[in-house]
């Protein structure tokens, strides 16, 4: 079956950073499908010769294997590049022209996302109907639960839900799919992994970059939808999701979506204490946001966010989560730590346990536990057993993109998000949008404003997000 | 307080290997009393001068620490040599003057058993009444029920309970005692630690070596007193044991012996399938056990012993302990491994969980659970979260017997045994020893007879005591 797979976008930086090195890397593992296709649709003036000229030189600069030519002529043999304006219906004949003999067209929207309803209706209005349709869509899907609605009201008339791969390439991490595993295809971990045994969660995701040159796109977005919505909710839902019956598809989305549709919205007395929203400031050095490109110089956008929230679900009754996000952090790492309660023990010095997943840029799990101090005493120390799936030499752990682009070539929805489980998350974030009231400013490449730190503190906790892992030992 | 440490048998082996150079790295980390002196007791026409010079050669030869002379000549000056034939009562009088103006006595019992009642007679018929008294014997204690109840009655009588420091030097070995702690003073593993989580325990001890030069002792001992009587059944309690309420000695002494009391009686239907005596024959190279220095030809001492066994527990019900030791097997380990049920899982090809601590000669605990295989795939592999505590340069783990002595100076008798824990490991012993009826031959550096791994297999169990660690997996 010919397969064609459609960058709308082709030149632009997702397609150079991410979709043209996952191809490559996809073409050595020889997981592309014998007759199969890609064209290439951007504005510019180029041909498909020089297309591939540009394309060899992002797979050199951003692939994680360095690239053999044998291997990058099979990829370029298959790239054809098509000049044409997406905006305009007039262009789309020539697109459906160059699918002829296909049998199967991935359309993926590697645009802003204001173009992905003008896509959706040019595509719609003539499609030919001689072969299968699949439309990967990049986030953020919508910017709110009304536009969120709308836009997944046309993709699905027009395409049917089935048909539609919503990506959060947070999901194709390799330790994003290793929650799952660790969790259910083991005995030890899910009898401990309740209120009864875990005292907290939390999620922290923290970047050192600024906005760069996103400022058009983050200035809608801010932290609460570019991070917070997507992503993070997405971790959340796996950490906490009940065990599936089966690996079934559509059977561990409903689990995802039970917890997603428990997020327990915040009182306003919540909002007050536990919800933070800062944005960073400058240094001399550092431009602050609101010095940044394409940012109002009185922007309100949130680049830092924390807070604690409960589930209503009896497995995690009163248990908090406690969720940090930002840009112009410390460190670049984004970590899942479950602490597990502290019960009467003989000892004095016994810390909590902890199990902690690595997702970037680490990827790993370690459980941190007490132990004997090595020598003729009897102190405790907590020491760490770590799994590091990617610390060793020779593993080259894959991009995400590689596996979801292996999955909507293939047609498996697993690792993309289903409608409701959108709807959920932006339902949640509509009410924390709600309560926004006060931005704070901390200074770039400190752990946000004092507020973050206060909230925790008040419930006699802190943040596991020190610098030197150490430290958290 | 001075203290005086009195070495019967200082001119023997273990003093050579283990007592000097344990004396040595205390010194090193100045753990020795400020007034301290030890005794060198033996029979050889030494004086103090030499019997230094000789130690200085031990200490070089053995000590985990490259010695240093400035530690060295602290160390030096607290040794004294006394020749004297401990057999002899009217040798005595000698130690007792030179032991005058000390106020507490410690006599380390380093000689063959049959010399402990002798040297326990003579010390107490005249005994100054002006020092405290302690004594630290060596193991075997006793060579069945009978001879260990009628040493002990003597030893208490002359001494008092309190006073005996019966040593296993297992005891005193890192991760022994880290048992203890990364039972007790964790929330994540004591909640999986019983019949609903656990489906089998092995302990495992090989040793590469054979009988060597200990011919004489091992004949009368064989594999089941020299480490299944001792070492092995006294891990086996700090694995079983249940939690105490405190760490007062006695306290977790009791906890121990509720485990060895509760140690099952085979059935003669039992013995005859789950317990094998073997016996290491040679090559050509590697001389046959029989053909070992001061072993008889025709000897039926087994080198090699594996059982499964049960306790009497509610926390075990049916949980079989599977235990193997030798000599003349392919590695040098030491390891306890406990292994998960595996319950119905969205996977089908998880292995099971295991807990594995690593006793000797690495010292450290991993638990292998299962996760994603990395890459475009959703394969399961096992993996391993490790912690070793004597992996990394620069960690120089303590010998057990700088501990035991330690203990045994300061008054800490934790990491000795109790009579009763003796009383009720000899108990068990002597019905495995009725049961012994045949000795089943094994080639030097193979996992000893097929018996052993017939009698697992018939539980659909293999051992975990592969050469190659990763084939565990």
């Amino acid at each position: 079956m010919k397969k064609t797979f459609v960058i709308f976008g082709a030149t632009g930086d997702l397609t150079k950073r991410k979709l043209l090195p996952a191809f490559y890397n996809l073409q050595a593992e020889n997981r592309l499908p014998e007759t199969f296709e890609i064209i290439a649709v951007g504005r510019r003036d180029f041909d498909s010769e020089l297309y591939r000229e540009k394309a060899a030189e992002h797979v050199k600069n951003h692939s994680r294997n360095k690239p053999r030519p044998e291997i990058w002529n099979k990829l370029r043999e298959k790239i054809r590049y098509l000049k044409m304006n997406f905006t305009k219906e007039t262009e789309y004949p020539q697109l459906f022209e160059a699918l002829r003999g296909t049998e199967l067209a991935i359309f993926y929207f590697a645009v802003a996302p204001e173009h992905f309803e003008t896509i959706t209706v040019n595509l719609k209005n003539k499609l030919p109907k001689d072969f299968g349709v699949r439309v990967v869509i990049e986030k953020p899907f919508g910017h709110d639960l009304p536009s969120a609605a709308s836009l997944n009201k046309l993709l699905s008339d027009s395409f049917g839900e089935e048909n539609i791969y919503r990506i959060d390439h947070y999901l194709g991490k390799e330790m994003t799919q290793n929650i799952h595993f660790i969790r259910f295809a083991n005995t030890i971990f899910e009898p401990l992994w309740n209120k009864d045994f875990i005292e907290q969660v939390q999620i922290i995701s923290s970047e050192t970059i600024g906005v760069e040159d996103r400022g058009n796109y983050y200035e809608r977005a801010g932290a609460l939808s570019d991070m917070f919505q997507s992503h993070l909710l997405q971790l959340l839902s796996l950490i906490a999701m009940e065990k599936p019956e089966n690996l079934d598809t559509e059977t561990v989305r409903d689990k995802k979506v039970e917890i997603l549709s428990a997020l327990r919205p915040l009182t306003p007395e919540e909002a007050e204490n536990y919800l933070v929203f800062g944005q960073y400031s400058g240094d001399g050095n550092i431009p602050a946001y609101r010095e940044e490109r394409n940012v109002s110089e009185t922007s309100e956008t949130e680049t830092f966010l924390a807070l604690r929230l409960f589930l209503n679900s009896e497995r995690w009754r009163g248990v908090p989560f406690y969720i940090m996000t930002g840009k112009r952090l410390p460190v670049k790492k984004t970590e899942i730590i479950i602490q597990f309660k502290k019960f009467p023990s003989p000892y004095d010095e016994d810390l909590h346990n902890l199990l902690v997943f690595k997702i970037q840029p680490e990827e790993g799990v370690y459980l941190r536990f007490n132990a004997k101090k090595m020598g003729v005493t009897d102190e405790i120390v907590p020491v760490k057993m770590d799994f590091c799936q990617n610390c060793h030499i020779g593993l080259n752990s894959p991009e995400a993109y590689e596996r979801l682009l292996d999955d909507a070539i293939k047609g498996d929805s697993a690792r993309f998000t289903r409608w409701d489980e959108i709807e959920h998350s932006w339902r949640f974030v509509q009410g924390l949008k709600e309560h926004k009231s006060k931005l704070h400013f901390y200074p770039p490449f400190t752990w946000g404003p004092e507020g973050a730190w206060e909230m925790i503190k008040r419930d006699g906790k802190h943040w596991f997000n020190s610098e030197d892992e150490d430290e958290n030992l």
